[in-house]
């Protein structure tokens, strides 16, 4: 039985729940991947050490303290809060996985949470919701972040609960901000690290708010086995394939909902790209859009200045000439014969982009080498009021 | 000898000259380089090819219209122009170079530079000042940059000056803005090329305001020669030294000119990273911290959110660990053995953030492989006001 806690531990918010805690009866299996970072925070580095032996009892979330780059003294908080969750529960030190998010190098007063984590167990006050789970990882966010959905392994429903928080420093690489999901499927860790990996770099590794990556990207998920379904041997299983397009629709979905959350953002933005030799090339292409300070203040006032597309296909250095691009927005297409499209009326495609979501294609008319030389990314517009939050406070 | 043509031509700017026509009676020597977009603008494409026969009768550089993304019509405006020139000079199309600055896939009205061209020939009006040059290639440019300094070749005193603008679309790649300098060296054109592409690298090629790099990006340098000084043969002859070092420090200057220029920027930021294996890996973590818009928006507070330089350095995953990075601020030491030092003071370094001009020195705590293998760029403070030029105005 999964347990959650939920509290204000009193680091950093007041008024709303900054700490976390979930227990599980009997051990899990857990996966998870992480921040590319080189100066990674210690609970991450505590994470990726303990997450090869692939089973969990408990996940510690804070927010508001990254605990990173705070010298011996990182560690010393995450081997202590571990310590407390191991005194209560009885579990194996690397049973327990923790995550933190906030300022970075700032110390955390662990003793916050300890108390916090001890009064969890002897109030036994596991009576937090989801929604309260999601609430309680949130910094600059200004909505919780999570998704619910379903789906079948062999005859066996399988329920999957994740969510995430954004809101700023956003790029993940190869790994992703906060973000947890837990499942009744039962699936060996190995197996489902695997998953976990082919479906972040199509959700989690495809967003961007600001370029900038975390030192706390985090990505755990927990599958308790409740569910008893049939036995699973291999990551090519058949019987895996709804569970893994679900897992693969729950990420993208709280990937996107991180996207809309964007600091100051008001748009979501999807750029999909084709024609290029590999999929590399088409997250590069794709990146540098998404990425580009001057296509995102242009969209944030619905202006079709397509020539900052262009200019962001071409500081890519993916090869191409202006002659083989086709570039859309919406449905409109804007350029062919390396110029605008006769068709072009500026002012509808102004109007297309006052829209919250919009889309922009570009095929770069190159001979794609595979099949799935493609990416889509998401991003948002570019406001004053990032520059504002981001100016004002401090996380 | 130079004259100097500025007028108001029409194309996009009231009340202020965008076209400039820099002629020589006799043909100069010539050298550039060039952006490395993919999508490079029509001028650049034609001053590409055309540098590599080293000779040059004119320069003529429009502001308001970049000439790029344009299909066939871009050419032929180049062709049209160049044509124009020609007519009234009697030298060759390939010795009259050009080049454009403002929004890109719009149509640019050749006729309007044509019939400026024309005027200026037949009432022979060069009587612009080197001022005025600086002045007519501005866009969003608040101020034109314009820089002289003199040396010497042997015994012959040499002069030189240069201009360029800015100020959004910046972050050169083996290229740079518009920039332009004369010079009445006497230096062979493929020399002069070698010298203008090392000091690019170091001036040009070590800022950036917004991390976008344009499709217009160009730098000539033009040398007259009437300073008659020794022969040169050679890139190794010890008689260029001075002048090395002072095209060097014109270009250091004209790009630094172009960063607190940078849109909406109040500040002049330059970060300097030493202690890693190679010299390209200095700049990877250098741009890292200088394209971050949670460090620049940080710096516009003059907050000394620290902890996001070591996410900017941790990102450009570049080898290295905590405990081994010293980061400074200005004369303040941040951080030693992986957290922030016990002399910090918050309030000092907060102060001196407030100074218009702020250095970051980061040093990685890697052995170097060569002596070399240490990198100074330039940028601004990220503001408000950058995300209000770009959302309100098209250039």
């Amino acid at each position: 039985m999964i347990k959650i806690h939920t509290t204000n531990c009193g680091i950093k918010y007041k008024n709303r729940d900054d700490l976390l805690l979930v227990t599980f009866d009997a051990a899990v299996n857990v996966a998870g991947v992480f921040t590319q970072s080189t100066m990674p925070a210690f609970p991450v580095t505590w994470c990726k050490k303990n997450v090869t032996q692939g089973k969990a009892r408990a996940l510690l979330v804070n927010a508001g303290n990254a605990n990173a780059f705070t010298g011996k003294y990182g560690e010393e908080v995450v081997s202590s809060n571990v310590s407390e969750v191991v005194k209560h529960l009885g579990c194996k030190a690397e049973e327990v996985f923790v995550a933190s998010t906030g300022v970075i190098g700032e110390k955390l007063k662990y003793e916050l949470i300890n108390n916090s984590v001890a009064k969890f167990f002897a109030e036994n006050s596991a009576n937090s919701s989801w929604e309260d789970a999601a609430k309680a990882i949130m910094t600059t966010d200004l909505k919780p972040k999570l998704v619910k959905k379903s789906c079948k392994i062999g005859d066996k429903k399988i329920e999957l609960v994740g969510f995430a928080k954004g809101s700023g420093m956003i790029a993940p690489n190869m790994a992703t901000t906060l973000g947890f999901t837990f499942t009744d499927a039962d699936i060996p860790s190995e197996i489902l690290s695997q998953i976990l990996k082919e479906a972040t770099q199509d959700s989690f590794n495809s967003i961007t708010v600001d370029s900038d990556q975390s030192t706390n990207d985090t990505f755990l998920v927990f599958a308790t086995g409740e569910a008893q379904n049939q036995k699973i041997t291999s990551f090519d299983d058949a019987a895996l394939n709804e569970f893994k397009t679900t897992l693969l629709e729950l990420l993208t979905d709280l990937a996107k909902m991180i996207v809309i959350d964007g600091e100051g953002a008001q748009k979501l933005i999807e750029i999909e790209v084709t024609g290029v030799k590999t999929k590399a090339d088409a997250r590069k292409v794709a990146f540098s859009i998404a990425n580009s300070p001057l296509v995102k203040t242009a969209l944030a006032a619905a202006d079709p200045n397509w020539g900052r597309i262009i200019m962001a296909v071409g500081k890519s250095e993916v090869a191409t000439s202006p002659e083989k691009i086709i570039l859309k927005i919406g449905d409109y297409q804007i350029t062919e014969n390396g110029a605008v499209c006769e068709s072009y009326v500026e002012k509808e495609v102004h109007e297309y982009l006052k829209n919250s979501e919009v889309k922009i294609f570009v095929d770069l008319g190159m001979e794609p080498l595979t099949s799935a030389a493609s990416a889509t990314v998401w991003t948002c517009d570019f406001n004053e009021e990032y520059v504002k939050i981001n100016k004002d406070y401090r996380s």
